[in-house]
């Protein structure tokens, strides 16, 4: 597999010199053992570039040789909220996610959280999605961002999808499938080629009564099985893409 | 939440007296600390019974009850094979594929399987996955299986399944919920209610050419993201469920 490097945001064009951050130059000089000369790639908001290393020290610097088709998107825009979960379960929903194609993921402080992260916690998931984006060949890096509350974490969704989608257990409402299916019917309708899709769903002790109610969002039901707080936001996120034709 | 217990496989009525297997009973006498008089609830192949514990020494015994209604298996029925992996994984992807709702999961040695396990480890994940079914509220128990080829994995889905499926990565085949959704169509027309269909996924390092091009059955692909072999049978078994209106 060739080796991967993020060169971070911005715009980047052919022929440009770019620096490596400190993470991603350690990754090329100790832990890939990378020369002077080699080719590797470089991707960045979701362009590809083949790239030679042009210096290594004291700051490793690349050329940008040409760019490559890079894995395309999910055809859905997903946006998802999580809970903080207890463990490393936070760590490896990031992880999954980003395997998944999900744009942005907003880790959020539902009232009966077990689990506790901030803004610092916040860092390290976002270095965690960049580097399971360079193993999975993923060009775009989600967004990683922080919610006090299920009702900002509920805004945030709103600002980036069409549609806010909550996740219940077992409730009377239509299964998210079905859910997925209606709001796809209506973006072809209107001629989108890039449906959005908000979803969020709850932490190990559920929603509180009203806790997102208020919110005047959709609810979805994963049917009659019971999923842990840890694999909902899994279950959801292929359901939605599967929907859309992308699994 | 309920105790609920295992009671094992046969047929079971209301009015009969239960004994628990070991494992069963130390849950009940140690870990739930239950006494004589106490309603539990006890689960088998598929039927759930309220029951009454009798007796605690020297063998734990129960009354059922009454008869009270499962949780509906999936409409869809799924056999998934799986390759021995890494680590822990071969645990938690049971574990998931149980809390889904799969009926059979066959753990296979493929040609480049990495992790290695055998009938005794079967024993072990059996135990596990009627901890999950505890768990998740799930009445009836997959049966583990345990395949010494590629080739006898698939024939035991075939045994099971009118469909066989094998994920491919980024192969040029029709995606997953396209071709589960020609053989629902198919159950469908032939007044089917419960479909049935086998998924089989790779090893870590990939299938080897032919390792099942010579079994013929379907190739699907889950789409433009590479996904790592503990995490294809999840995506797999989501987006089957999925369409057959399941989640």
């Amino acid at each position: 597999m060739t080796q991967r490097y993020y060169i971070g945001k911005g715009e980047h064009a052919v022929g440009e010199i770019v620096e490596l951050v400190p993470d991603e130059a350690h990754h090329l000089r100790r832990v890939m053992r990378a020369r002077e000369g080699e080719h590797v790639k470089v991707f960045a908001c979701g362009r590809e570039f083949e790239a030679v290393v042009s210096c290594l020290r004291p700051r490793v610097r690349l050329i940008l040789l040409r760019e490559v088709e890079p894995v395309p998107p999910p055809q859905l825009r997903l946006h998802q909220a999580i809970p903080w979960l207890r463990g490393g379960r936070t760590d490896e929903l990031v992880q999954e996610l980003t395997q998944l194609g999900v744009e942005t993921i907003v880790v959020y402080r539902a009232r009966r959280c077990v689990g506790l992260g901030d803004e610092s916690k916040v860092a390290r998931l976002q270095r965690l999605a960049i580097e399971t984006c360079k193993q999975c060949e993923r060009a775009d890096v989600p967004e990683i961002l922080c919610a006090e509350s299920t009702g900002s974490a509920i805004e945030m969704l709103r600002e980036r999808a069409a549609e806010v989608v909550v996740l219940g257990e077992r409730v009377a409402q239509p299964r998210l499938s079905q859910v997925v299916r209606e709001i796809l019917a209506r973006s072809s309708a209107e001629g989108d080629p890039r449906p959005t899709l908000g979803i969020i769903s709850g932490p190990e002790g559920g929603f509180e009564e009203n806790e997102w109610a208020i919110a005047n969002v959709r609810v979805a039901s994963l049917g009659e099985r019971i999923f842990r707080a840890d694999f909902a936001p899994i279950a959801g996120a292929i359901v939605a893409l599967a929907g859309a034709g992308d699994l």
